[in-house]
């Protein structure tokens, strides 16, 4: 029997959990709850629980596990320590030694739940084939992550990728929650986009289907762009302009071959890719010019794909 | 007999020349005019004659040359190919495979030249001891360079570490040459140091010894910051804070564990650097904070090293 291992990628609501072979082919793949109660307490327990389930179910023993790969809500440090993952309730504590000991000794990597699904997007999603890659995570806020020649790139405080704070938003009229101002998850992101299209709702007398919604949602606005409605038009042109100038901005520092955009935000579909691209090119530094802007391809299981990956590297 | 390599690095004046033993150790390093008149067409035959002339009077065979590295004033891409080289009178060609053709054979890697002086500086200058480093530049442009585990990240057309594009200059009121506005190197490069006091004293009455100068240079301005001077003080202050907010931006990007400052502006001494280590930690992303900003060591030098690591590479 070959060799097994889990990819893990926790979220605030639900942790997904993944089974893969040696040659990273999954298995199966299954979710459960995130207990947030008592600071986070029995999260790691119940993910020792459901993979001890998984490796009886098997009828394996524990050192036909290769090996375990955790994605964090949160910066982790090199050697596998987050500080603060506000959405779990965690401090600061050392989540690949910790997991590692209730599994008995099985090695762990961990890191941060955006650089996790960039790898698995990198290797096995949209940017296989592709020698350099930025994802551009368009969620409730924007996270991103960088693979370059097959590698992740972390950075020294597990910080690398965190593109939603590149300035990029010129007409940000409030400063961001990391106390700079236009930072491009301020407009960028599902909640920047909502906030934008009732920005201008309050600002002008502009006849927008908007006006009957009672709590405006990113959806709403990309789902009445292109047909007129000049409040989500307008949104949508200011939410573009950000983020093509964000990423003429990470390609002055990496020129990377393709932008990946995923997210909630990037389910609107391949206008919102050729836009991007479009306005990429427009502001990219003459040398830079020519990266590819795609749509991710693994969605939520990128993050289960990519802590696969991480298991198995080095 | 060990094998040698050679590393060299191309400027508009001169061509700087290294040659190497097989554990890098420089055995010699020597300049050469950069002849432009033609298109540049001499420029490769004069570095051949250099180094043959060199191997004979080492009385070495061409065999017991490893390989040579060759850095270039404008980017280059993956394949070793040049689109335009203005300082040399390039236009598009593979100086790659025109140099090694030169030299009957030997294996030659180019690279843009501020990569190049970047690996040098990481590899065995202010870097050496640090995993992963982005050098940045400040001489008439702002260039730079990325490398991460030791190895050179130069981009999907060559063009990574292009920093000085970086949108970071808040009150720049005319474009860059790039046709962007803002760009870092607008106000952080010796020219916008120049500017940016010119334009102060043109907008202010503020005494100022620079006013005496008949041709304000960024030299003058360092010269003068700290002493009172209102013009020079506050030419420094916008310096630092574009300097800052770019190198938060690249933060959010790569988080590296050193900002490498060089080029001639870094000669200003050891103040310049707390300050910008200062204003970095004001900008940065809180994930991003604690990276540590140290000028170079190896100068002039650091082409002709890192060009000798890119023979030696892969």
């Amino acid at each position: 029997m070959d060799k097994i291992c889990f990819g893990i990628d926790v979220g605030g609501t639900t942790v997904k959990l993944g089974v893969f072979d040696a040659s990273r082919k999954l298995l199966r793949k299954w979710e459960i709850p995130t207990r947030t109660e008592e600071q986070g307490a029995h999260i790691l327990e119940d993910i020792r629980d459901a993979l001890l389930g998984e490796i009886e179910d098997r009828g394996l023993s524990m050192d036909q596990v290769q090996g375990a790969g955790i994605g964090l809500p949160g910066p982790v440090t090199p050697d596998g320590i987050v500080n603060h993952c506000v959405n779990l309730g965690w401090g600061r504590m050392n989540v690949e030694n910790d997991l590692s000991r209730l599994l008995g000794g099985v090695p762990v990597h961990a890191e941060n739940d955006a650089n996790v699904a960039a790898l698995g997007e990198a290797l096995y999603g949209a940017g296989a084939g592709h020698d350099s890659m930025v994802i551009v995570t368009l969620g409730t806020g924007i996270g991103g992550g960088v693979v370059i020649h097959g590698k992740l790139i972390s950075g020294s405080h597990g910080a690398a990728g965190e593109i939603g704070h590149i300035p990029s938003y010129r007409g940000a009229k409030k400063p961001c929650n990391c106390g700079n101002i236009g930072c491009m998850e301020q407009i960028g992101s599902a909640t920047g986009i909502a906030q934008k299209a009732v920005e201008l709702m309050e600002e002008t007398d502009w006849p927008s289907a908007l006006r009957n919604c009672r709590h405006v949602t990113a959806r709403d606005v990309m789902m009445l762009h292109g047909q007129g409605d000049a409040i989500a038009d307008a949104t949508i042109e200011a939410v573009i302009d950000a983020l093509g100038r964000g990423m003429a901005t990470i390609g002055c520092v990496l020129d990377p071959e393709v932008f990946v955009v995923g997210g909630g935000v990037s389910k609107a579909g391949q206008w919102l890719m050729d836009a991007l691209e479009e306005r990429f090119e427009r502001y990219a530094f003459h040398a830079c010019r020519g990266s590819r802007v795609i749509a991710e391809t693994l969605g939520n299981h990128a993050g289960i794909y990519g802590a696969a990956a991480l298991a198995l590297q080095e």
